[in-house]
């Protein structure tokens, strides 16, 4: 199957070539960009991933975004910029060129749904409503802190149901693109905003915990409260999760949920699936940035720090993740290989 | 006034010897010590402060924590590790020798008042208690995340009565005294554990807000929740606040709390006590701790990001302040400067 | 007298605003900028420094860099992108408006003096050559960790003479400006790159130690190798000197060299001199940025690790200053100080 | 061959633990400790490496350095404190129990071969003369920033004659083991002094570049000048290298020379052997810590911007490499391998 990049040498971007170098289905044949067009993937890019630039992409042109440039693709991947996705986006999806996007610009609409593959699969029933309307498929994939917040809290919610988060973000520099954020504001220091995370956080989430409908997503009845703040980390978001529930939870009993939780996409053995999407360690300690961020190749969540809240309904817990592997990158491909075996694309 | 300090080459000893170098009403002559009794000052200490140390005490003697080496004081400051710190506070306390301790050991003691001067001033009645048992006078001073978490919680819990806190800190190194923290360990890293924290958050916090009885302090009726994290910044802790009231909050009227907040030490113009013990940032990113901890000599707490959580009742903020500074050092010299003004000493 | 100052919202720019407020002799009454022109300087600035914007510059209109607009100063300060200012400073330079430049661009001119106040004062006899032409006057200081460099170099090739020099620098990233190095190339990392720096060190310091001659300056005659790397430190630059004399060195009697020059600036008590130019210290693990930056406010360069070398004409040391302070701003205000004292400007 | 490891719950200890965990020619059995004697090694060791602890090592229980406990190993490698090293070690030796060893107490012994296996392979021979005296046999390997410096300078060496050195280091936190330095020490700092290091570059790289004599090595006859010093940087040693010879040096000839280096190791195909032991990065700005740690399983030491100095006889350039796996156990794992494919032990 050939895909095409949308904003291939971006942070995000840079993370879908690595993932896609021999891949087993996909084939990365286009890769756009905006200032660099014209020129050869390997001299466009400012490769900032540990690995080398994956030798075949790096005498690939990079083209503009255009629908001429990806009318041999079978599906698209955007890592665009929000703003300048919607616009593009829309028209693919108008089209009915088969999407997957990293990108915000979509994720709130009505009948595009908002995925991660291991809490909500079932919302990619959307796609059905859209092709009566003749558009798509197109499916989208959270912001990396919700996912990292998201993931672990999916079979918690199943067994308890969520009525409330308190959640406070520590979140990598990664996570703000390339160049990001200036060293000299951010060495010894940590910055408590982070432009459109929280309402991120707080939409997201509802969506994702939300249930199908007629006409899309009737959203998960849930406060949630969020304090986004960036520290000095290259790679890792951590979120500090107090979590209350309707009913009551045991801590052993919330531990042994997450240490089984084994959805479709383990099930189903997709190529980019981890073994377990939820690592839990037991240390007083962790999980930590540094030490957890690669765990299963950066595409699992580690969870530590359970323990009971002010009431017996009340949890909290640490969740740490990659941004931009199973924040971003990876969660997009899991998600289209999620789709592929379903034959949504 | 001479005055002796217990435990006077850590990092909170270090502050103590540099803000009472030349105080206008504390002369320091006695430094104890344990591993360093015999020599100089000035070689005894592993000094980490960016100021030299004071030309004064580098010739003195680090001498033992005894009664003997303190029979010449009229106050006795305390630094000491908090296991150390028990047994020998406890015997000054008995003596009659007048303390005020930065440990941790006898904070939560029904006698003892536990005092940020902004916030319980009146807790100092305690101490007619104590006269009456022939112990003390002893206070004591709040743990340093504590400080800078309910000190701007006060004048908002005066308005509309807090009901409810979710809490997550980003802590600074020096908050692990010296050496503390490995490099190796925190180094493009955040570490979600600090033992004794978050139960020292929820104690002590209430019973600063909480009010005398006869037999000493009812503890305010307050549910909190608080996670918390070491990250890498030299100097300064900065808390997440969600909180929770009885009563609605409006922003703005809650921003002229906070601004208009002067309480007793700075009515009575304390030596140490800052002009405004609260800050209030209105730039969207701050406070920060790099920037904000030596807001007024490092005696000021910083807010910002002042906004409506998930309801009507709800505020959250951010604050920062000098962890060993207004959270340690300071506060305990400002908490003795009051009480000498009110001749309790 | 009154001053305008060329680009004054960069970081350098900054320091000389922070500077030049209530400088004795200097009143600052015009800042130019370029992307912010037409905005408060309050607002035009992103002020990265810890102290807070003096307030009578808050409401000062930043304006173009134009003949026009410095019309009524009597001294202009440029703190330019090295592009940008060539053009601009030569026009000044032909109109005759007095320029003390911290730019690069006219560094190297035969006629226009590189100063380090303590170091070469004599080279602003060049400024006599200028009124010769109708032109100037016009002065310059050097490159930061040039400055950090040749500043304790002085006294030691008064005494000893210098063959040879080899250098590695540790240099800050404010020194790159702002935003700067991108916090995610820098966080656990060293960069061994700044572009155009080993030149800079090459060559300015071979002008700075030399001789003034019928038509400009002859360079000293120094062999230099320099490699330059940033790291991950805010201010403060450091520099690793292995240097090479003609003469044999005895390592004592070099620190008592460095510990007494006390030059032209401090004999005639400039109000921006230190006392001490050169500070010496003698633990073994000293000078280290973050504690010696600040040293007389950044105005010395401390000098630690004094030793031997291969054979007995080589000496060892390391030296570090405030690369914003020192090395720029600073600097530049000293020597315009040191040019008025002498009736220059 | 079975193998047992001194002081194996250290930063090198874990490395040599990790990388001997299906080495297919050693099979560690024997652990050493000090204070962790009879716990299992997953209890006793604070594991600071990205993998997790090995299984099978888990449950091994760490005992004391004896004889006794050697009795069934083939060979012994030690990753002692070099203090506590000597002792021991020298026992091992007269006993006749082959040691390879990573501790500095022995490397400086006349008899006792100083060897990178790319670097001096011939200095084994010297095993021939232990074998005349009963000893034996025992090898040691270099200091981690001497192994980062003398493997890229060989090739230079024996094609132009190296004169004199001068070196600066940038040197990572698990240089110093753990804890090690301090994280208040060292954040927004450079620290430049470590104990020992510049003297054993001094020694060891002499010996390293020495010809093997009678009665031991014969020093290379070369100046060194060395100026160490600590930055915040996990993993990764760089060096800044001045490097001067006896003839003329071609910089693209030189880079050829480091590009085709393929000595006796990569010859043999040892296992622990990096294909290339050198790497050179044309980009103006590499190697970096960060980047090029990890270089062919951090064996590769990576070479970059080679130039010109002063003159034509000499060279400067920058290398980095990864100090626990190249520049300690990695390399002494590689020694063994080495020593046991020409039947040494």
């Amino acid at each position: 199957m050939k895909v095409g990049l949308l904003g291939g040498t971006g942070m995000v971007g840079q993370r879908f070539v690595q993932m896609l170098s021999n891949h087993p289905w996909f084939e990365l044949t286009v890769i756009t960009g905006k200032t660099s067009v014209g020129k050869n993937y390997g001299e466009a890019v400012k490769w900032t991933l540990n690995s080398e630039i994956p030798e075949e992409f790096r005498e690939l042109e990079v083209v503009e975004n255009s629908l001429e440039n990806l009318r041999n693709v079978d599906l698209v991947f955007s890592a665009l910029p929000s703003k300048e996705a919607r616009e593009f986006e829309m028209e693919l999806v108008h089209r009915g060129i088969p999407l997957v996007s990293n990108a915000s610009a979509l994720r709130m609409e009505s009948l595009v749904p908002l995925v991660i593959p291991e809490v909500n699969p079932d919302h990619l029933s959307l796609i059905n409503k859209q092709k009566e309307l003749n558009i798509g498929p197109v499916a989208t994939d959270p912001n990396c802190t919700t996912t990292v917040l998201t993931l672990p809290l999916k079979p918690l919610h199943d067994a308890y149901t969520l009525k409330k988060l308190n959640v406070a973000s520590y979140q990598a520099l990664s996570g703000a693109g390339y160049p990001g954020v200036p060293s000299y504001d951010i060495l010894d220091n940590v910055i408590p905003y982070i432009a459109g995370e929280e309402e991120k956080i707080r939409k997201e989430t509802r969506k994702l915990l939300g249930t199908v409908e007629e006409n899309g997503i009737k959203m998960a009845d849930l406060d949630i409260q969020a304090t986004c703040v960036r520290v000095p980390v290259t790679n890792g978001h951590l979120v500090a999760v107090h979590a209350e529930f309707d009913e009551e939870v045991d801590v052993d009993a919330a531990m042994k949920l997450l240490k089984g939780f084994s959805p479709e996409p383990q099930r189903l053995g997709l190529p980019t699936a981890p073994e377990r999407p939820i690592h839990v360690r037991e240390e007083r300690d962790r999980p930590q940035p540094r030490y957890d961020r690669d765990s299963e190749g950066g595409m699992s969540v580690t969870v530590g720090r359970l323990r009971r809240g002010a009431n017996s309904k009340s949890l909290l817990f640490v969740a740490t993740g990659h941004n931009t592997i199973r924040g971003a990158a990876g969660q997009a491909i899991l998600l289209a290989e999620l789709m592929k075996a379903r034959k949504l694309i």
